[in-house]
């Protein structure tokens, strides 16, 4: 646990403010991790995510093991040399794709067997080899492998898979020889007792930070923010709290609310590619006609690259016409919108006012 | 022709080194100009551009014309405000690609009539309309109107067109009303007899700047640097001349050495979002397998952001992974390339030196 250590700053309600230590620099919460799938956050540089704010960034464990696999970066000096990025990087455990992705073969109690999307190749993900993996990539934070069921699941199930994330929760912590430390999930569903069940058992572990994880899965955004509300206050103070996954300004507002640290989601950067971009006047869709002509900018409030230089009709233009500079300038805007949120939930936080802040956010349009 | 002006400040052998101003600044030659064909020089910003020395960008008339139109452009402050590229802008005349495009439907001596590649509908190029239209794009250098005769060609097709590009020429000056300057542009394919009469009578028409067309339409190497040398003795010495469409590094060596001082050429971005990278050691296709751990920046002698950020064996777990920062990293180095030996070569004629510099530049390595 070399170099990790977290501090509350400030709370306001159950909101809370802090400063997460890592052995790459320090990540100031809440914060949200913009998600590099591939070991590159989709049409940026590293040098536009710190530009625009980014402190710490999430790399999936699953696809960095089958391309172009842990070895090779580790045989290049670790992930934070591969992909240029010199901050903090928490990695999941690629439990996650493996139950989503459809490629899973088999599930025992030792692990999962699953093929590869690339080349249909078998691979074994095991607590003691998901935290392997994430050793050679040299993560700053690792995520436990946990068992997270696919939603609906009946109760059984979620019980099951609770049960024996405790149990690979454990595996994964005693496997774990750094250089970044271990991060436990708590599971359960969107069920309160399996919740609260989940949450003692992963406590009991002594993790140096704690997740939420199983949400996400295709709940409605009121089960989300319960979910958030009511396993934050089952998780220590002292550590920092992670919902994954996690999601839409206003869900992010909300789990703020609820006293979470820690977020990450592809929407701000899949919405980009798909023209879909957050503006302080609600979303917009900038394939629609009546951009066509429009000379204004995305956001008028926002200072980025993209509303800086560019119209709405040029960044129509580019989308309709598949230049690729579209899904870039996309990007760095919804990054910007995102990260900038954060900025400004960490000083309302700061400040006292993030009552204010949520109201007014949260108000209808 | 207000605000245009071309000098000439070195000659070295046939090589010049010069200044030509435009109303949105000056481009020192000989100079290289990457190409934005829908507005936007794929997979870069303007701002990229202007940082690894672009002086002067072109744009296509076809592509602007079909989408967005030029009327929008127009009435959005003109391409420049558009693009966000405060520098001078070349446009081409939209025949080019109305001729290889195969959507020409009807060809006569008032124009071309063609169908647009997004829609199908119908539209139709003269002399004045292609004028018209650069001049709503606002470009700095608008490109007369040409025939270029597909390859292979006949005598009797390419004596037709060049007669026909004269008479089009003078249509297309006469009709030309800013805020840029028109220049003409000989034909006479491969054929020294058809250069020489085209040059003169374009030549008689007396404009600002000449280029030569109809060439990089699919003759070998040898042939656009023998077309290269003959028709720019062709022209007068005063005024800038630019080979269209060419080419590879060492094309635009030896064009530079029978004194062109204009280039425009996809291919730096093409290949990029290929894979096909050019480097002082001479091309790299980035996708092979012995790039696969490869720790060394793509170019040693490079410093392009992608050279002192990424190992080739990043690069290629990019360009494997489909990621859009391949398309993006990769350009940005290929621009860094052309637009380098750009600068080496104005060196070179600067300072006497072209002979040894395009001596060591075409040895075989």
């Amino acid at each position: 646990m070399t170099g990790f250590a977290f501090e509350l700053t400030h709370r306001d309600g159950l909101a809370r403010r802090g400063r997460m230590t890592t052995p790459h620099g320090a990540v100031e919460t809440p914060a949200f991790m913009p998600v590099g799938p591939q070991g590159a956050v989709k049409a940026v540089t590293s040098d536009e995510l710190a530009a625009y704010g980014t402190q710490i960034v999430l790399a999936n464990t699953y696809h960095l093991h089958v391309r172009p696999g842990h070895e090779l970066i580790a045989e290049l000096g670790g992930l934070h040399r591969f992909m240029n990025w010199s901050g903090p990087i928490l990695t999941d455990s690629g439990g996650f794709q493996v139950f989503s992705m459809k490629g899973l073969t088999k599930l025992d109690e030792d692990g999962v067997t699953f093929r590869s999307h690339i080349d249909g190749s078998l691979h074994r993900l095991t607590p003691e080899s998901s935290m392997e993996i994430q050793s050679a990539l040299g993560s700053d934070v690792a995520m436990v492998l946990d068992h997270c069921p696919p939603l609906p699941a009946a109760r059984d199930e979620v019980e099951l898979a609770s049960k024996r994330t405790t149990r690979w929760a454990r595996r994964s912590r005693d496997a774990y020889r750094g250089p970044g430390v271990p991060f436990g999930i708590v599971q359960g569903g969107t069920d309160e007792a399996l919740r609260e069940r989940s949450a003692a058992e992963i406590v009991a572990l002594d993790f140096p930070g704690y997740a939420i994880g199983g949400v996400s899965v295709g709940e409605p955004p009121e089960a989300i923010a319960r979910v958030a509300r009511f396993t934050a206050e089952l998780l220590p103070e002292a550590r920092p709290r992670y919902l994954m996954g996690v999601g839409r300004p206003e869900d992010l507002v909300e789990a703020v609310a609820a006293g979470i640290d820690l977020f990450d989601c592809v929407m701000p950067t899949r919405n980009a590619r798909n023209g879909t971009l957050f503006t302080s006047e609600g979303k917009l869709n900038i394939k629609r006609e009546q951009y066509r002509r429009d000379p204004s900018p995305l956001d008028p409030s926002c200072g980025c690259e993209t509303c800086a230089h560019y119209s709405r009709a040029y960044l129509r233009h580019l989308f309709v016409s598949n230049e690729i500079l579209a899904s870039r300038l996309n990007t760095i805007h919804n990054l910007a919108f995102y990260l900038g949120l954060m900025m400004k939930l960490r000083e309302a936080v700061a400040s006292g006012s993030f009552a204010a802040f949520r109201e007014t956010f949260l108000a209808p349009r």
